[in-house]
């Protein structure tokens, strides 16, 4: 059975990643208000969180920075206005998305920003493209991780050769992303020893992040972490696009390291998350994202279905399923 | 990794118990309609459901038959008005509970009863007396299976030779029941294995029932499936007390065997559970739930907290962690 089934000990290499900026962003363009944003950051701090990621660095050539909140663009210099000098042990990060970010112009130095971690998200397709992110990020003096999204939709052995390619790579951390939310805890296990395989050959750190569509987001994640993935994001009640993440609350609950702390967690979502949903900003587990995941598909479908108050699940289970 | 992780085949021992009536029960007082009850008899048909659980076979004596919805009863003409002759592949269930069932008067012989399974719930220190409730439904010849509740909050060594007790009664399946939400799956993969024991010893077969507490009782059940658990406990949109159990609808998008079709699930949450919700029932998972879930506790407090209406999660937990 799994190593951390002991349950009473822990590994220190486990970091949580807060990502609910970034995938909860999705849901309200990036519109939080600086007091949720500098609450945030502050109960990352005293709950033990490793990292907190801003948002996306998106570019501004291909999105109207008016048609978006700033965490869409994460701009140093309001970053720097949250975090300041930012004197704690939690590190900052931002996503870059390969083909949508002009790196080489706004990824600055490292030494001059108040960002620590390039997350790059990519699809299996467009691998050496994010290798040339990685590697420019990597010259920068940044630590980098690697998103390889919508694995499920992949074959295992296109998935071996990516995987390969970015062992090769300056990445620090390759990613398991179920973008999908389509992936039972037994397939997790399946390709969690499979990216092992290559975090061992190469030296790198193995990460998840999970879709709640089938209510698994939580138990993926654990079963990952079980499996020897460090890296775990999570998100405040589970904000996040469609069905959203691993809540951040259940995953502070479950990690026995004394640095993790539920309670700030707590209080986070009382004050903040609560009052989101409560004016209207929607996400969460419903059976028209279970239907998407348990076929497989992108959530667009769901989401629109949403977008809509739909309540229809069975038109919309004839409709995604159609043959013609 | 697991024998159900092949995903393309299935086991046809496993065998799909709807709860809804009985565990969602709680949260209504029993309350349903008729059509309601008709409904989700024809839906568990068509689902190819294999047991459908009508409510409890509760003591007139102790409980007020005007306090109650007739679910909480079962009386036999009751279930039969629903029913009629059952010429179909679905079984009836009700549950006694040890020392709140007349079971020898309230239970009648099989052969005159619509009744196929009766389901005796004890807590591990009433062994003794379910083993008299299990021989008496036995000797007039049910089927039997037997939940021992709250094993989160027992000593091993204790259920073990409660295992050992029920292994050498005539129960056919041995519950495991996770009362209090509190079980991860690298635990229920140990507790699995501890009823698989006493299985193999005695030739019962094991089943599970799982509480949504921490969002794990879909992945909870699922786990237990590839350890070798057959019967499965489900519920249509969760319905059940405080956060709800399995739902039906994300089990039967998971199970293989063709028997099993998801469409007709959907249809009774759209037209049925989705206006019990709007109606003002509530359940499911939340944040009070969670808590006492990680705290091990029995969710009585996160039930009151819910009924209050109350969202103050911190106040909450300061209370039932207080020392004093």
């Amino acid at each position: 059975m799994k190593e951390i089934s002991k349950l009473m000990e822990y590994r220190s290499g486990v970091k949580v990643v807060d990502a609910t900026l970034r995938d909860g962003g999705l849901v309200n363009n990036f519109n939080f208000t600086d007091d949720f944003v500098r609450d945030l950051y502050r109960t990352n701090v005293k709950a033990g969180v490793d990292y907190m990621e801003f948002g996306y660095k998106a570019s501004k050539d291909m999105f109207d920075v008016n048609a978006f909140g700033k965490w869409k663009f994460c701009n140093d210099e309001d970053i720097r206005a949250i975090v300041e000098d930012n004197d704690t042990d939690l590190k900052i990060a931002v996503m870059a998305d390969v083909g949508r970010c002009d790196y080489k112009t706004d990824i600055i130095d490292r030494q001059d920003s108040p960002i620590d971690l390039i997350r790059v998200a990519t699809y299996l397709h467009t691998i050496p493209a994010a290798i040339d992110v990685i590697e420019n990020a990597k010259s920068k003096g940044y630590e980098v991780s690697c998103n390889i999204m919508a694995i499920s939709n992949n074959q295992e052995s296109d998935l071996r050769v990516a995987l390969d390619m970015l062992g090769k790579s300056s990445a620090d951390v390759l990613y398991i992303v179920d973008s999908y939310g389509s992936l039972y805890p037994e397939q997790i296990a399946r390709v969690s020893a499979m990216y092992m395989e290559y975090a061992e050959k190469y030296n790198k750190t193995i990460g998840i992040h999970a879709h709640n569509n089938q209510q698994l987001a939580f138990a993926n994640t654990i079963e990952a972490v079980g499996d020897g993935v460090d890296w775990l994001d999570a998100t405040y009640a589970s904000m996040g696009r469609g069905a959203g993440n691993c809540a951040m609350e259940l995953l502070l609950g479950f990690l026995k390291n004394p640095k993790y702390n539920i309670y700030p967690a707590l209080q986070f979502v009382e004050k903040q998350m609560t009052k989101l949903k409560e004016d209207g900003v929607v996400w969460g587990y419903d059976i028209q994202y279970l239907i998407t995941g348990v076929l497989n598909q992108h959530p667009r479908t769901a989401i629109s279905f949403t977008k809509e108050k739909r309540k229809d699940y069975t038109e919309f289970y004839k409709e995604i399923t159609a043959q013609e």
